[in-house]
């Protein structure tokens, strides 16, 4: 078995930063000429794996979209995910998935057991729980080889309220809440010395200002291992990849580039040039 | 249409407060001597909506159980939310969804549509990416007669460095994002004048002290129209349905006693049984 960090290190170097999002929503449905059923997501999923396959490394199915459709709409995501990791495409399930013992466990399950019917190399979980709730998960994550990204400081004015709060017990007291997020991931991490990358990571947008959160960037990503930053914010919400280093810092090395509808706007057949454009404007500006 | 509110004041009035788990998890499904496959959880469902239809009025099942089994499970989803529908329970979907935009309109369809193959008649979700985030959910349900339980002060521990922490800016400054949830969803049921509940609840655990939030229970719950509360805790996780006035004050109005483990303990043959005499104990000491 692989770890989840020495699989990104390997698309890092092989494929590059970029993560395309697969994300059918009912107008880019309706743009591409695909019916808003069932059916309609699996072709859209199956059109962006054959794009981006070659061209980019990462692919991140929104689940929200297939959910839609109920059972009908999980097998088209079931086919979706089977393409995508037959084509040798990392694979982070958007679900965004949070609960406690038991069930956060069955989350786990579906997502990273492999051999499961939805599997994918990582997801997205929620901490609302607390960091603490997901703990099985995360083993769970890492004995098979698999990653998790914890949503942190999203790029959501929103979400400022929740992510921005103080701490006022524990270890983490008077750190804001995406701070102690990442404090914790990091000690979770560390049980995997040597790695390029935890299993365990972070989504943290790129439109945010992670100072008004307490982070300092100049010393926030010197960990080992590596912190895996899930990115979202760049291209159509408005960040720049030339800026990944202004505004991520230290947590720079980590960054995965993730963009959706700004690429999948181009359309089923330019799609795939899209992405080989991207892929290089990525690669030019990160290194 | 009716508004989700009425037809829980009508559950309360006619079936009482008493709100049954449907949690398959490996533990119980062995217990039930059923297998761990997408059968054996539409089996265990289906059981579950027979013993408590006539005996309780709401049934939460809790989604990660169905969804570990992928497209499978949630064609065995369908058919244990349209069976209990059908029975005439209120069904609760425990799926702690929670996106932004486009992502979390598409979960409120999925779950909150008429005529959509997961329909039920509220799910939770959670407000990580702030209770605004959830505003397009919220107007769904409004218009389609739902409801949704926003997850607010959980009962699990490793939950209070997040619930607890203090908000830092806006109109919320000061308080626990606990009762800064209350209080964001109070101002949306204000839309619904005259409802005896408004469509937007919380989820409240039973075993929490409500006071260590910053939440006064002697006037947090005030409101009009009154604020559903999905509470679990009762039962098996420690709290006694004979404290709920002290445990939740003037937010007793509206508490659901949501048990899972507890009752489906009992095994397949005994639930019924269960399910009515715990319905006449939480109507004794309620009211």
């Amino acid at each position: 078995m692989t770890a989840f960090g020495e699989r990104l290190a390997r698309v890092f170097d092989e494929q590059g930063r970029l993560c395309v999002g697969i994300d059918p929503h009912a107008h880019l449905l309706e743009a591409w000429g695909l019916p808003a059923t069932a059916d309609g997501v699996r072709s859209f999923g199956l059109t962006v794996v054959d794009a981006v396959a070659g061209r980019a490394g990462i692919v991140k199915p929104q689940v929200a979209f297939f959910e839609r459709f109920g059972a009908a709409g999980y097998a088209a995501l079931e086919e979706v995910l089977a393409a995508a990791r037959a084509a040798g495409l990392l694979v982070i399930a958007d679900a965004k998935r949070g609960d406690i013992g038991t069930s956060v466990t069955a989350y786990a399950e579906a997502w990273l057991s492999p051999g499961s019917p939805l599997e994918a190399d990582a997801m997205t979980i929620s901490p609302f729980l607390g960091v603490g709730s997901l703990a099985d998960a995360m083993t769970l994550a890492q004995s098979a080889g698999k990653g998790l990204f914890v949503l942190a400081a999203t790029s959501n004015p929103e979400a400022a309220a929740v992510q921005q709060a103080v701490v006022q017990s524990g270890p983490r007291a008077g750190q804001s809440v995406a701070r102690a997020i990442i404090e914790d991931v990091d000690a979770i991490n560390q049980q995997e010395a040597g790695a390029p990358y935890g299993s365990v990571g972070l989504v943290l947008g790129a439109t945010v200002r992670l100072a008004d959160y307490g982070i300092d960037v100049a010393t926030a990503g010197e960990r080992t291992p590596a912190l895996p930053v899930l990115a979202p914010g760049f291209g159509h919400q408005g960040a720049r990849v030339e800026d990944t280093r202004r505004v991520f810092g230290s947590l720079a090395t980590g960054v995965i580039v993730s963009e959706s509808r700004g690429l999948l706007g181009a359309g089923p057949k330019a799609l795939a040039g899209a992405v080989e454009r991207r892929t290089e404007e990525v690669r030019a500006a990160h290194g």
